[in-house]
């Protein structure tokens, strides 16, 4: 099995060298849990296998996956920079360090606002329609200012409908027929576009949609180069590179990904004449999706017509099992060891029917007050968490060298006053 | 067209006697508009509807739907009281002046600690499963302890198979065939079992499942009185009255249904000749639903494989078009008289291809800077939001007698460093 699963000599799930089962005691449940050096491993390793094959490499951590300010500076410190979709995760990277040029804004149907502050903080813009070129020359003196844009390669895949975002259904990108028009605008305009970028989709765990969205993006790129006259900087081919969630998912050979994609790279380069850009990656999920794990305490078995075993965190807590029916491993972090003998759904405490970790799931014998570890939870996770219910959010617990920091307090109720006015006539 | 539009001299959209275009241009888009108006008139004519054909009857209002504190203070003045499904609910209900008697507590995998708060906050809790009727024993001593039980009708109805709450899926409620025994371990316990409550769904505009609901559980009601013995004091049929989303949905005829839900009612009374219980039912929906919009700006039109509309929020603002598939009608909040000349899809400003507002949606000819209103944004719309994207909540605004008051303001950047803490080896 390829998941990153530990178990130490309690038989009790280890999270980079700390006990879950002491975590969840000290700390109390739902906790999100962190393992900062599985961050610094991935990166690594994600890093090293393309920059072997095209050392003009450059990883941009897609932020909207895990923007804990601890997961931010760790990439930080490594030398990632940073994929942001808005002015929020601008805003965030440049507080935790990450210097504008480190920083390629992709927005999707921003404002005018938005642009201006995206400029000012020094970040590359990424534009998603012409539209957007338009209003950010009305915003800045185009002067200097490096601009790319992204562009629908027509090519889409990913694990659900809503992360497929290429194709004729996306929102994304202007279209591939527009893209030398787009450039010549720009340059009309008096900006620098000096890149390209376009994103698939996310999940993907295959080699080859990857590859056929290298070369429809490169024969874009090879258009756009040769019609439009731009000597790239930069070619993004986006994120997508996947994890694996069930038992049986592989991990992806991440080398002959790299090699093979790499490749392609080149003989694209070749092919239209290109000299050497820097290859920009956007990995989100691979980088930090399989380093948390969400602790939560079973408050209740019931045997209904089906068995249910309740739990007491819920969609707020984690929303990817419900929105997008995602498969998230579980395991019992107090009984690592223990064999299936039962088939039951894993239900939080939210009150929509809807809300449920995992239907017909296989598990061992579990009493009320055993430990499960819901497994990859470390992209979309925290970041896609809500109050719905009034419930509150969980705090963050970072290990590092096997010891533990809260790096997000738990909400309390107060929290739930944050911003609220009651006028006068109400009062 | 049954849905709740109307518009002033201006061929703008009035909310509540105020211009949608001025309160937009005033507080900035997003930003949610309550009509306090609409709130008072939507309960008024719901508890009238059932009052009158039996008047020991009380709104509990399923305050999920939507939490903000002057809704929450409307419904207290005009004497709702509150169906609440977490702690923090509870909470925010005391600090919203509705006493503890006016509280059913209606929780799903809560914990003993939960459980205990609740009680000691002297609301009436309706429980889910043995379980926590055995956990809540533990917990507090049963003595002169109100308690209900939720049960499962096995009728399922609603808009999404996501809130269908009733059947052999179904996580909620006890069983049907558990119900005397669940009533009798709760008085041997000690405990003062006084209610039965059930709930089959959302989005309901058809009598027919509400019927069956009422019948089902009367049956298992009746049963419990008279193979157990209770003397009901109240019992409560959940909530799940819809409201028209689309133009062509019919309003429901809250008169007919009242009576002929009544009518079901009193004859299964006299079936198991029972005394008179108070009558409880819960919509959240149904009384908070049409009083709000969420108002946004176009700031792209984009022809692209498809032609998109972009606007400046998304689904961390307003989640129920992602996740359920849900119709919003929305118009042109400052050209609500042009005739519809085009089919657009509606997209969001967040970094997903599933933040679509709408798909394939008539449309006047619009153009960037136009505003629109999202309808029926009352119910399940702010409360589900979240920073996703690390974008900011959106604030919210109600109107009274034409006046606007701020209830919620704008998050800031500096919101999104709450509770956070970096550790020092990472500083």
């Amino acid at each position: 099995m390829d998941l990153n699963i530990k178990i130490n000599d309690n038989d009790h799930l280890d999270i980079g060298g700390a006990d879950a089962v002491e975590i969840a005691d000290k700390y109390g449940t739902p906790v999100y849990v962190i393992d900062e050096d599985r961050i610094r491993e991935n990166y690594n390793r994600f890093y090293s296998a393309f920059s072997r094959y095209y050392p003009k490499f450059k990883v941009f951590y897609a932020c909207k996956a895990n923007t804990n300010f601890a997961v931010m500076k760790i990439l930080e410190q490594e030398g990632c920079c940073i994929d942001a979709v808005s002015p929020g995760e601008v805003y965030i990277s440049k507080k935790m360090g990450f210097s504008g040029d480190r920083i390629l804004f992709t927005g999707n149907n921003v404002t005018n606002d938005e642009l201006k502050f995206v400029v000012d903080q020094g970040a590359v813009v990424n534009l998603d329609s012409i539209s957007a070129l338009n209003r950010l020359a009305e915003e800045v003196n185009p002067d200097g200012i490096k601009i790319s844009f992204r562009v629908n390669p027509m090519v889409g895949a990913g694990h659900h409908d809503h992360c497929i975002t290429g194709g004729v259904m996306s929102k994304f990108g202007i279209m591939d027929v527009e893209a030398v028009e787009a450039y010549e605008l720009a340059k009309d305009l008096g900006f620098e576009p000096i890149g390209m970028h376009s994103h698939i989709g996310s999940g993907i765990l295959d080699p080859e949609p990857f590859k056929l969205a290298i070369e429809s993006t490169m024969d874009i790129a090879g258009k756009v180069h040769q019609d439009a006259k731009i000597d790239f900087e930069f070619i993004d081919f986006g994120g997508g590179v996947g994890i694996p969630y069930t038992p049986d998912e592989k991990v992806l050979d991440i080398n002959k990904f790299a090699q093979e994609n790499v490749n392609l790279f080149k003989e694209k380069l070749k092919e239209y004449d290109m000299s050497q850009p820097t290859m920009y990656l956007e990995p989100g999920r691979y980088l930090v999706g399989d380093a948390s794990v969400l602790l939560v305490r079973i408050n209740s078995v019931k045997q209904s017509y089906r068995k249910f075993i309740g739990v007491d965190a819920g969609f707020n807590t984690l929303l990817r099992p419900t929105m997008y029916d995602s498969y998230h491993h579980i395991v019992v972090a107090n009984k690592m060891n223990e064999p299936e003998t039962q088939t039951v759904d894993i239900a939080g405490n939210i009150c929509e029917s809807g809300d449920l970790f995992a239907r017909d799931r296989k598990m061992p014998n579990v009493e009320e007050g055993d430990l499960l570890a819901i497994l990859n939870a470390g992209a979309y996770g925290f970041t896609m968490s809500s109050n719905y219910n009034s419930r509150l959010k969980t705090p963050e617990i970072l290990v590092h060298n096997g010891k533990c920091h809260v790096v997000r307090e738990k909400e309390t109720f107060e929290d739930l006053f944050n911003k609220q006015h009651i006028p006068e006539h109400l009062q």
